[in-house]
């Protein structure tokens, strides 16, 4: 059973996949999304081929081959390989909600009293199985008394920020204001941001950090303006593989989720340089410049 | 009579206004919008008012109070005022548009051959009463053979680019996609995009420019990759009074506009200062920094 995020915030509908295709189906529609939830998702995946005693390495691949971008999903796939079973994939989800709590509660230590939070798309529960990356160290940081305002960027074209985030921040009470994803130099210039805060699809060994489109234009005008430009993200978004940003796939979507009516170019994610990044926080720590040396090479047990 | 421009590019459908109450209505919502054409619109407003004899300081009042951001409007009904009849409208619209041509013509010496040019919003026909300023360039340079592609952001939350842009590249034949506003400084970063042209809604004496929200990170995103941001406005957007971009009052627009159902601020309008302008085009020529010194102080005849 996963909630239909394609159907938030109007309505909170379930959706139960009974096979491979199903689920693979439901990743690839972004009824379920977010790089540590679809890991989670491709976990349950496995489990259901192998209760189902379907081909484990055609489930394998199908899964595999829904979204090319966040690395959480291959990793998760890779982990359940050796043991696809229910329980491990339930203890897959638990871990990385664990990795999320802890995660958060090292991020939100990185903001100051009254802090207005500038984030991008969605890496609340819905993006993790769970709590949350960057919004679970939002939800913290309000918890502990330090967040005055959240600006929420509506995330074009699929609106990740103003429906689901936005509804994240509802649900739990925190102050916030969507704006459109071009108004953030704006918010910047006029003094109402202190820092930005996002999650990751993949992060490269150089600390180069593939993330929702329009990340990058973000950490570009926080650096103009010195905010500091945060990535809360678990070890299983990391990528030792890739040496930098131009060693990882971006996937490019539906140019109808653009326009319907006319041409369009939808690539969904954009890769931000080492350099603009302040911080990124894993479940282990923050890590800082030079990435290479920083960064985990491995997934914290 | 108007094109009405929030059903574009679904129907064209024009729209009789016959008060000024009607046209400072259609101003306020939209239905014609873009600098130089509200400019021209109140023009036409203020001649309609000496028609029907109405208070001509009223009119003058309601369609100065519109939309607080494009200096056109008020320039327009300040050059009617002494003489608000119909022809004084029309000579005002027909030097509009000559403006137009006349600045397209020397902006489209900016691009080379091959040009794959990166716009905002709509600054064509629908946006001035006949020929376009940003977008005038780009048919212009079209025209002479220099464009490869137009690159043209959507421009959230009322998607001017998607929507009025893209219609009237269609028409003219230019090859162009739309994306999203955050998908530009990805687009750079690959090396797709060779400069970016837009328009401004007002321009203060040092070169700071107003326009479209999302132009300020645009101008930023292109700084950063070496790319020359260029501004396309007639003089009749230029106003001396106003020192810096500190003296432009930025409108606010409904919230609904943004999110029917969450908190959200939006901005319609934000300011590029002039230092990430590499030269700002009039219908007098090239004006270069210091701008203080190389703009013009009055409108060109």
């Amino acid at each position: 059973m996963i909630l239909d995020q394609r159907r938030l915030p109007e309505e909170v509908v379930e959706l139960r996949l009974a096979s491979v295709g199903e689920l693979a189906e439901a990743i690839h529609a972004l009824a379920i999304r977010g790089a540590p939830a679809i890991g989670v998702a491709a976990a349950y995946g496995l489990a259901l081929a192998a209760e189902r005693e379907e081909d484990l390495e055609a489930a394998f691949d199908v899964l595999a081959s829904t979204r090319p971008t966040a690395v959480n999903l291959r990793w998760a796939l890779e982990e359940m390989r050796g043991d696809p079973t229910r329980d491990h994939a339930l203890a897959i989800h638990r871990a990385e909600v664990e990795r999320c709590r802890r995660m958060a509660s090292h991020a939100a230590g990185l903001l100051g009293a009254g802090s207005r939070v500038y984030t991008h798309c969605n890496t609340g529960g819905l993006a993790t199985g769970g709590y949350g990356t960057a919004l679970g160290a939002i939800r913290t940081a309000w918890e502990r008394g330090l967040v005055e305002q959240v600006w929420v960027g509506e995330t074009r074209p699929l609106l990740q920020g103003a429906r689901l985030t936005a509804w994240e921040l509802e649900q739990l009470g925190i102050p916030f204001a969507i704006v459109a994803d071009g108004a953030a130099a704006a918010l910047m210039a006029e003094g109402e941001v202190d820092c930005v805060l996002t999650g990751a699809d993949r992060i490269a060994a150089n600390g180069d950090t593939a993330n929702k489109i329009g990340t990058y234009g973000l950490a570009l005008a926080a650096r103009h303006h010195g905010l500091p430009f945060y990535v809360v993200a678990p070890t299983s978004t990391l990528d030792p593989s890739a040496l930098s940003g131009a060693d990882i796939p971006i996937e490019e979507r539906a140019p109808a989720e653009v326009s319907r009516r006319f041409p369009a170019r939808n690539p969904a994610f954009d890769v931000t340089p080492a350099e603009l990044i302040e911080a990124i926080v894993t479940e282990e720590g923050f890590h800082r410049p030079p990435y290479a040396v920083s960064l985990p090479t491995t997934v914290h047990a």
